[in-house]
């Protein structure tokens, strides 16, 4: 039996980068960069205009003739002469000879000429190199390695003209579900059995951070169909997952076909409520985890646990996940010398804790938007204590 | 000349919502429902152990002989003798007889019996109706319409046996970008051309709220072209984001498009940094938004206007955005009398400005998670002051 604490830096120091490799920049959305990313080429060496208005070569003259308008990006082939000017917007290369742009709200314009109101300072409102995107290099960093691709970077990277990028690839993901007792969710409602709802709930919460597609296995609860189905899993994916079957009486089971595997264990028992019995185990850089058939416990230890892991493997940094810290809605008692984790929907200031201290109860997981955490060794959470919380969904 | 917050009011009001689909449960996830589900069935009356353990027929003996095992979901359909347990692990339905459940740690036992060390009082550790998901009856409400589908919710209907649900469907949305004289990522490099680097960022930005697929459309900036490009996609397509082109100068040429195409202008020109310039139209339930060609302002204004205006048309309420709130790193002065946008990067505790009060940099965009907005009429925020943020990516 080991503490949460431990269990989740077992799982941190355990879950490698999966390689890199080459995609489309467009596909590249909630990847992590496994290369930094250099500019190909020198940006250009004009300056821009910063503003939307008129460019013209500095003078104390206040009147200017119109010979041309200048989009982002667009660039005039003429020398601006004294008594010229040009229409530009933000972005717009300055013609030479142009050093000083005046903003629209300070000229009064016919579409021949305009009339400068209120005069600015020479090199005003223009973008050199320095502060400009444009201030890049051939070969100079534009972002670094391990970096969140956003849509954002994806607009920089396609900007420099960058079309491909490395990133650590998704880890592939197989769920073996125990097909116990459990009636599929298309087939007649009995009154003994639940239906196995899993499956679906897992590949929904895989779809939240990036794994858009799960293989799922249905495995009759049976030592010599649960050792092929593993064996197969192991050799082909990064992670394997195992719902059901694994609440202590099949757990031995579970655990006979992992080690005949060759799947090293890791730990398999966290001083936790719910479900403490956790089995996290590594064949080469396969991981493995069993998660109990209770549909909440499930989840929680999939937010806890497995989420990290993935993460981890994607090359997340911690800083893509910043902590929410909420104030406390009402007191917490823990006597249970274990970890345990609650259900919690916060808001702008405080969190509720929505229910006692059960996690067996889908339907208020349904309302919860984070896990709180109140570690073993805390007996009491006073109302109005500020405490972390992990935001899902 | 409106203020944000007026025109953020006429963005809510006009983004009226998409009608209701009915779809697999299993890509449910983050749509928002359009109906309240109730149970098709009552789910079954037995009690549940809420832990794992041993049911037995509640008196002062210690020891029960073990006639079997339950897993969640399970049920013997042999009534229990005064003498008996049966092995059981959370969510497994108590046999007929049985009323406590004692815990496995107060249990000592082989193969056969148990010995209870420690006895738990009548009734201790099961789940009546009342406080379990199968209080459910036939026709009650599992969960309310409006309600956003998590991983949970998909767990809790897919148990309850419901396969398909009605949600709003996401809006169909066509990216008009100005094909002026950008050049496409793919082409050479031009010394004086910047790339056409909107319309991947934008697809990669609607990704992020669950618009998949984008139709994306260039369009040489034409009267005629435009004309034509609008008028289709305003009758296919459920929000039309002009991007490009609308830089004062063209504006005209696009304003007198959009109203020979009967789009009603509900706003054009906010009092903001950046980019105020942002058309706001409407013909019968089609939104039209006209961005910037400047990517940073763009994406700034896709975050603050089209964001929420998707939003609130895939039935989003503002419960699932809960505001980050963080104290300012350093002071703001904003003495323009318009409202500022700037990039922030949060952490736990602060936030941090990443510029002074430009927008046009994308790099800096890139390494921003959230985007922090001044008030026109607020000259000064210190240091240390707590400050609402839009979390972004």
């Amino acid at each position: 039996m080991i503490q949460v604490i431990e269990a989740l830096a077992i799982v941190e120091a355990n879950s490698s980068k999966m390689p890199g490799k080459r995609i489309p920049l467009g596909k590249a959305l909630c990847y992590v960069l496994a290369e930094t990313v250099y500019s190909h080429t020198a940006t250009p060496a004009f300056r821009q205009s910063a503003i939307d208005g008129y460019a013209f070569v500095y003078s104390e003259k206040q009147q200017y003739d119109i010979v041309g308008s200048l989009q982002a990006g667009e660039h005039l082939n003429t020398k601006l002469e004294n008594n010229q000017t040009v229409r530009v917007f933000p972005g717009a290369f300055l013609p030479d000879g142009a050093d000083t742009v005046v903003t629209h709200d300070y000229v009064m314009s016919n579409e021949k000429s305009i009339l400068i109101t209120v005069m600015p300072d020479q090199f005003d409102n223009i973008h050199e190199n320095v502060e400009q995107i444009d201030k890049i290099d051939k070969n100079e960093v534009v972002i670094e390695a391990n970096t969140l691709i956003t849509p954002a970077s994806i607009g920089l990277l396609s900007g420099l003209g960058i079309t491909e990028v490395t990133v650590y690839k998704k880890p592939k993901i197989a769920l073996l579900v125990m097909e116990n007792e459990l009636v599929k969710t298309d087939e007649k409602f009995l009154k003994d059995k639940i239906y196995e709802s899993n499956s679906l709930m897992l590949q929904a919460a895989l779809q939240t951070i990036g794994i858009k597609k799960t293989k799922v296995f249905g495995v009759k609860n049976n030592f010599k169909v649960i050792k092929k189905a593993l064996k197969n899993s192991l050799s082909k994916y990064d992670i394997v997952l195992i719902s059901g079957g694994v609440s202590a009486g099949d757990f031995d089971t579970v655990k006979e076909v992992l080690l005949e595997n060759e799947v090293k264990e890791l730990f398999y028992k966290i001083n936790q409520k719910p479900e403490g019995l956790l089995f996290f185990g590594k064949k080469e850089e396969t991981l493995v985890f069993t998660l109990s058939g209770n549909p909440a416990s499930l989840l929680t230890n999939f937010y806890v646990y497995v989420c990290p892991a993935i993460k981890n493997k994607m090359g997340f940094g911690e800083i893509y996940v910043p902590k929410v810290i909420r104030k406390l809605n009402s007191e917490i008692t823990n006597t249970s010398g274990k970890t345990v984790f609650l259900k919690g929907l916060y808001d702008e200031t405080f969190v509720t804790v929505l229910e006692d201290n059960s996690l067996l109860l889908l339907d208020t997981f349904a309302k919860a938007n984070s896990v709180l955490m109140v570690p073993y060794n805390v007996e009491n959470v006073k109302k109005g204590e500020s405490v972390a919380l992990l935001p899902i969904n």
